[in-house]
């Protein structure tokens, strides 16, 4: 509303602007976006507000937002709202559905902005979107990290004809004070604090899994959304604390077939409060020894050719997730079927597009 | 031969001090080595003499060490001299062969002593030792980088399973100032200096290649030293500068068998010289295509379950190279030959211990 000054016209506009939507799950006022406001104010906020739908959660003046609540939810997808989790932050995972924008930054709501080893806060959201609009390497190790990133390049050795790299799908950032540790180790460590700023971005390589945290989380939404699917946790489920873990495993055999990167590493938010590891300990006791199936399903997991969209990918994942996990627990049946149901959900909400359908032409590798 | 005063009490000992040699290729007199005295002095030498063996190298006083050249190599290994690169750096791979020590680090004659970024001098020998004494982390991806590192470990989602971790066979050091980029790179970005200092050290994941650079190295000769030959370079050879490249895919695709790890990060050195691009690249001119078909003939090489030990999986290499790489040019030929020959000369000077035939009973992954 304000006149455009001298100043306005010399600031370039904020990066992707209108093609980024920040997705938050919630169950308190939203005060912690006040340290975000220079970096979070021009973009669009999609508010997922889990537990109690009559509770008011404010938000910060100033803020474009929409906020959902479970009403919302259920108004939205009907029946298939069960496979969005309740009492858990896997709830998110609705917002990245009804987002129309290519790309998405999700972040938790008690990470503030961390500082450089300079002082200079850091900008996670336009680290992140760096990172995304810069290809991935994932075939082969470049030993000076990004070789996208000022001052570095591919070494001696790289192969020339990989240095085109690929598109990438996902930047995971990491987190300074409270590093993202399970129950078994918070007990064991309780006053270790992540001090160590590591100024790199690496591309996951192909092949590799890693432990996606999706406290600090960016992805394009058109390559590899509908597998961004945080599973069901929480309220009447067996499990929590896996629903980002979940996820990563999902996306990373994904990108590894449809030839997409995966990124870690900067940005770096800081992380203010230690959760409960006696709670964490209750809701991740079942994943302990369940993790020690699923890698190795998820290490030897192999997608048919004809798998040339991501959906197509996650619906052959459901199967084989049903067919070689349900074994372990008749929890991962059900867990099978929600995979479906969110299939069925996201194109509902998301139907085709002819950029889409372009995307289901794509080559798998 | 000083009394030994209180001080010396309080100072620890050298970490693995009878257990390393330092390995240098040269064709000068080796100043830099005084820089480097505080660190390096405990240990001793392997000077490998490039070049004219009628030369004196002058290495500085107190040091202690042996000085190969030309002649003694041919003295110690006969016709099958003929396996060790004659001007050429790759020489330094007959210091591997003749040291009696566990350890190894090699460095070139042209990397200093570089700092942190809190301005300290780095100890890149006691750090190498670090990682190699600790365990690699191959199976799956760290997000927080090595887990064994002060003030770090394992995250949320990281297999329990996993955490033992397996031997560590090489530790891959960085350069800071003059990146190690092909003459390409070089002729492109001849300004360019790597000032990012990294405070990190990872394990690259089993089944991923890397540019393994041999101006900073350090490895565990008993674990993978058979591995360790720097190939046909040099004088009389159609190719120059793929000596660490070559060793780098041999090694990797071998600890990946053997279920070792392969590191890279911390430490760095201080690269002062770029080297003439010009020559480089009439060097590098037909491993800039080569390694368009060697890096896929590495990404697939499968190594039998029988191929139990570093030599024995060598040996096999060796077969393949001959067999699918002969067609891109009878250098591979050649080589493989070379390769056989160098296991020859390795057991020649190695003979068998108990401790060697423990190794071979190891267990292949």
């Amino acid at each position: 509303m304000a006149a455009t000054t001298k100043l306005d016209y010399a600031k370039p506009p904020p990066p992707l602007k209108d093609e980024l939507d920040i997705v938050i799950p919630t169950i308190r006022n939203l005060e912690f976006l006040e340290m975000w406001r220079p970096f979070f104010e021009p973009y669009h906020l999609i508010i997922v507000q889990d537990g109690d739908p009559t509770k008011t959660i404010k938000v910060p003046d100033g803020f474009d937002y929409d906020l959902y609540n479970r009403n919302d939810i259920k108004k939205l997808l009907g029946p298939r709202a069960s496979c969005i989790s309740f009492k858990d932050s896997a709830c998110r995972c609705f917002g990245y559905m009804v987002s129309k924008k290519k790309y998405i930054f999700t972040i938790d709501d008690d990470c503030f902005v961390a500082k450089d080893p300079s002082g200079k806060a850091i900008n996670a959201l336009e680290q992140h979107i760096k990172n995304l609009l810069c290809p991935s390497t994932p075939f082969f190790f470049n030993t000076l990290y990004d070789p996208f990133a000022d001052g570095a390049d591919f070494v001696r050795g790289y192969p020339f004809s990989l240095r085109d790299g690929v598109p990438t799908a996902v930047s995971h950032g990491l987190w300074l004070n409270i590093p993202d540790y399970d129950a078994p180790t918070q007990l064991v460590k309780p006053l270790e604090r992540n001090q160590r700023y590591v100024d790199a971005v690496l591309t996951i390589p192909k092949g590799t899994l890693f432990p996606m945290c999706g406290m600090n989380l960016a992805f394009d939404r058109e390559l590899i959304g509908p597998a961004m699917y945080f599973g069901l946790m929480g309220d009447g489920q067996p499990i929590g604390r896996y629903d980002d873990m979940w996820a990563g495993w999902c996306i990373k055999v994904i990108c590894d077939h449809l030839g997409l990167g995966v990124k870690t590493g900067l940005p770096y938010i800081w992380h203010s409060k230690a959760s409960n590891p006696f709670v964490n300990l209750r809701k991740e006791y079942k994943g302990i020894f369940w993790q020690e199936e699923i890698i190795p399903f998820f290490q030897s997991v192999s997608l048919p050719k004809d798998c040339t969209s991501v959906q197509k990918c996650y619906i052959e994942l459901s199967k084989q997730v049903k067919e070689k996990l349900s074994k372990v627990d008749p929890y991962f049946d059900k867990l099978a079927s929600a995979m479906v149901t969110w299939i069925e959900a996201w194109e509902e909400i998301n139907p085709p597009t002819s950029a889409s359908s372009k995307l289901s032409n794509g080559t798998a590798k």
